[in-house]
């Protein structure tokens, strides 16, 4: 193992280490399972989207220019020379002081540049109507390629998809999309006292809570949870659950081990393994400071704090982004964009690392408000009543009351 | 069929229909497949939450008074009595000038009310500590029930899961959560310009879109798609469709038929069925004015506008919560918070009718920018482009450059 000289770390320097581990492969899923996955490629339409010039509402097909001064009172008069079909190549062409009728989605006949609303015609008889309304070239018409381009890049590699992305590729024919590979993250609680969530705990004991919030987060980002259970603190066990992660993970979160023998027992498994690399050891951020990453092979350990909260902030701040940088996408504190809100009161705040506290929102009339929630992170239900975090930056003595915040949701 | 004389419905009025459908069932999941769903039931604590007293630090459990006024330079030596094992009930009971070693997580012995952390303490040998800075009664420690009271409701029904709330019934010992049932969605597109993914559309013809984009949304709200894919605008095709979903889903969306005449066969199909009864003709809504809500038995057909853009925009302003309601959550027109910005230019609405135009958000120097993007909403290019929708209300006729707007993620 290569340990070398340890000092604590910021977040900014964890991210940077993210570099010393490989994207995870692309693979190809069916369009169906592409929702949320994040493009390993970019996405170049092969032909022009929409495919032809069609209407967008019922109505008749016109030279725009037939139409120009058409009122109530003065409609022009134009000879109905027939009808598209849905689905259909019109055989129509217009020429002047023509129309033909066309249904919503229906193709522009040659020679026509716009559509005239069927509220604002009248047909006298099946071979004349009656304009009411002057319509501009182009009005009422998607044109080829309105959406895009043949060759124009479409979808840029990294983009998480959405449903308009799924929907998009769709309209290009990709019935099949290359996206990374979802990482696998085996999951560990470690301790002596923790007993399996359908275990009554005996006193002194508790209920392993890190395995199931760790695991949903992890679903949430697009991970592949695989609970391998509880370790408790000797070397062989954990060693074994480790062994496991390796081999059948692509990422390991170890939780548990706030006291300082537990923590040093995760190091000095970690450290047992071949070609192990501790990149991170400590970092500047509260809660969360004795965090650990530890690259074994290919493989990212990560050892977590054991209170409940101060894991799940970790998870935030720092395996989520990982997550992110292992499927070639974006690095960012939480998934979106923050929810800014004034702050409800001061909070203090120490120099040299960033402190995330929870807050709970709330609407007044003169916009969102944010309160700190506080308690220990050894409770759960400071996250439960909270929205989301604000982190407070180094260099801050602390936050004043009316300070305007930006939310990460958790 | 009831029908009746029909009136373009307000957002409000559609989802005051909502009330006409029984909630989902309820069901119960393993904790594992919680995540994200909606609780069915009130949850209370059977046990307190922690279920002792434990600390939060390595040191060294105290009676807090003990500690008062040590310092540096003039430490309180104590007497070490022992050591609190994890996951053990201490056999040990302090009295005045004692203390006991103990780790995070252990169980404060009888007597002590705080832990002094390992930090600022001194073992003189093996039966003696020096402690150089005081500690206030309960400093590190959480007590029991701190996060919750045995028999206090912790989580309301209607409650979606996050994954704070997964780990919050894992430590309450919940390893089988009463949710409700998620909704089958049936989705149908008709036009006979459409295509399947897979087809290259001939002149005329244009791909499935939104099959694929509504059964994206269907699942990011926590409903199972069912794509039943195409039917051709022909009565006994449709017709047949819809017995299929009548069957087989709690939901039907049928996109497609923007044109009058498609709109027709649509409310033709579903009026045939038994029991039905037509709960929503149209909205005052843009996009989104020609949508359907029949009631078919207990089963809610739904009939949205075949342009893209509309039927998302459909989708997230009624059918989303529509599923909310159905699994006893809270209605809102999106998930979570809206986001806040400025608007960048003046936008025009007709007065009457919420208009949900699309935008794009900017971080400026000053604050979010919301961009609108212009585009017809036949174009999927605008909602790829898009980061949300905003409301303009019915009573405005448009908003200024400047103003704050609440942007609703899609």
């Amino acid at each position: 193992m290569k340990t070398g000289f340890f000092k604590v770390k910021t977040r900014e320097e964890v991210w940077d280490e993210f570099h010393q581990f490989s994207l995870l492969d692309a693979e190809e899923v069916p369009l169906g399972l592409a929702l949320n996955r994040v493009l390993a490629n970019s996405i170049f339409a092969e032909e022009d989207l929409p495919s032809f010039t069609r209407s967008t509402v019922d109505g008749y097909a016109v030279r725009a220019q037939d139409t120009f001064g058409a009122s109530e009172s003065q409609p022009s008069l134009l000879e109905i020379v027939g009808e598209v079909d849905m689905g259909e190549t019109p055989q129509l062409e217009l020429s002047n002081g023509k129309a033909a009728r066309i249904p919503t989605g229906g193709m522009l006949p040659a020679g026509s540049d716009s559509v005239v609303m069927v509220e604002y015609t009248e047909e006298l008889d099946r071979k004349s109507v009656a304009i009411s309304r002057s319509v501009a070239p182009l009005e009422n018409v998607v044109r080829t390629g309105d959406d895009f381009r043949a060759g124009q890049e479409v979808l840029h590699a990294g983009r998480r998809l959405r449903a308009q992305e799924v929907g998009l590729l769709a309209g290009l024919g990709l019935n099949r999309v290359p996206v990374r590979r979802q990482p696998q993250v085996a999951i560990i609680s470690t301790g002596d006292e923790i007993v399996p969530v359908e275990q009554k705990p005996r006193p002194g004991e508790l209920r392993d809570i890190n395995s199931h919030s760790l695991a949903a987060m992890v679903e949430n980002c697009g991970g592949v949870p695989l609970q391998l259970g509880l370790a408790p603190d000797q070397f062989r066990e954990l060693r074994d659950k480790c062994q496991e992660a390796l081999d059948r993970a692509d990422i390991c979160l170890i939780s548990g081990g706030s006291s300082v023998g537990s923590r040093d027992l995760t190091l000095e498994v970690l450290a047992s393994f071949e070609q192990s690399d501790v990149l991170v050891h400590g970092v500047a951020i509260s809660p969360g400071k004795p965090t650990l990453l530890v690259k074994a092979g290919e493989k990212g350990f990560w050892g977590l704090p054991g209170h409940v909260t101060s894991a799940m902030v970790v998870f935030q701040v720092l395996v989520r982004p990982f997550i992110s940088y292992l499927s070639g996408a974006a690095l960012s504190l939480g998934e979106g964009r923050p929810i800014q809100a004034r702050l409800s009161r001061n909070v203090v705040s120490k120099q040299g690392r960033e402190d995330f506290i929870r807050v709970k929102l709330r609407e007044e009339d003169d916009g969102l408000k944010a309160d700190p929630v506080f308690g220990e992170s050894a409770l759960i239900s400071t996250l439960v009543h909270a929205e989301g975090l604000v982190c407070i930056d180094r260099h801050a003595e602390g936050l004043y009351e009316g300070e305007t915040v930006e939310v990460i949701r958790v």
